[in-house]
């Protein structure tokens, strides 16, 4: 299986490609680094990235980009970054990649628990996620050929304790937790499912 | 109890005008008509009608533009209006708002059952919805001095028939319905709550 990674040189993306490369193609997608270099905030990158790959049969987005800032300074601006890249970012690698993938393929992109347990600082993520899974839900409906599309859905990860401190109560997703949840949308038959570890 | 409906002269914005203007002073806020009119895709114009409407107890916003259409045209640039308009507009609308809401005020935010019953057509709503959704859950634990937030999820309202056929399956919302979870909003004392009707 041919399997893109966006967010290839991320701490879940990392991860993933190292996990998935044992037994299928995988092309690491990442800002810098990785095989293919792509802006998710831009459409005419996201299009170049798909034609330098060519069809493939799976793709995973670590990619998120959201601000994470206290509530008193949150304004239009600050809340662009999540839109323009957890959001619209992961929304336009459907809305091109479908063009791309191979019949039968699937699309899984991240949100995370913060959609339906909110933190502090972190409303800008709230958003984008819930908005990625709203549409997650919208385009499993729309999308033809046997293409499929999931998002996997963690609490903080295991190897970020740099943002335990703000995630309280929160028992962290384990990496492999991470890796099995990507495993049961790429290589299960769900569609428009939203796959919590926690 | 002073109330500003963002959204007012449209089919639901003007039904809660009239049944909340017997007992409470009700600002229609509109892009068109109205008492003051403001453009939510644009900050500064949500600014102005702030300042022009001065201190309130409770915001309403029933103003959700979205791109309906078929998917295989469905670009970044069709998605952008739910992003600019029921998405950001309303975001803004509480970013904004909590500068010059009373203590103890409400703020209810419009969504709809497409966050999770998605329908053909419909996915740039089912997104924005989904958004909304998780930022007033967000918003709800960050705001202060007593403000609530919550919004209403109706399904295809009944006032609005031509929606019906691209609703199958789904019992419309009566407009009582509609006023009640309204209601429930801003003479309650929920917050970070989606109230639905369906």
């Amino acid at each position: 299986m041919k399997i893109i990674i966006v967010g290839a040189t991320g701490t879940m993306g990392s991860f993933l490609a190292a996990a998935f490369e044992t037994e299928h193609q995988v092309v690491r997608v990442a800002s810098k680094g990785g095989d293919i270099q792509a802006d998710i905030t831009s459409t005419t990158s996201i299009e170049s990235m798909f034609k330098q790959v060519g069809p493939f049969d799976a793709l995973i987005s670590t990619a998120g980009p959201t601000y994470v800032g206290p509530w008193a300074k949150m304004s239009d601006k600050e809340f662009r970054k999540g839109i323009e890249g957890k959001l619209m970012g992961q929304i336009n690698l459907i809305l091109i990649g479908q063009k791309y993938i191979n019949t039968k393929g699937s699309f899984t992109l991240i949100t995370g628990a913060l959609t339906e347990e909110p933190q502090k600082n972190f409303a800008n993520a709230s958003a984008a996620n819930g908005a990625v899974e709203g549409f997650v839900r919208a385009a499993a409906i729309e999308l033809e050929n046997g293409i499929r599309i999931n998002a996997v859905s963690p609490t903080v990860i295991e190897a970020s304790p740099e943002y335990f401190p703000y995630f309280p109560g929160e028992i962290p997703t384990t990496m492999r937790q991470l890796e099995y949840a990507f495993r049961k949308s790429l290589f299960g038959a769900h569609t428009g499912q939203i796959i919590k570890t926690y």
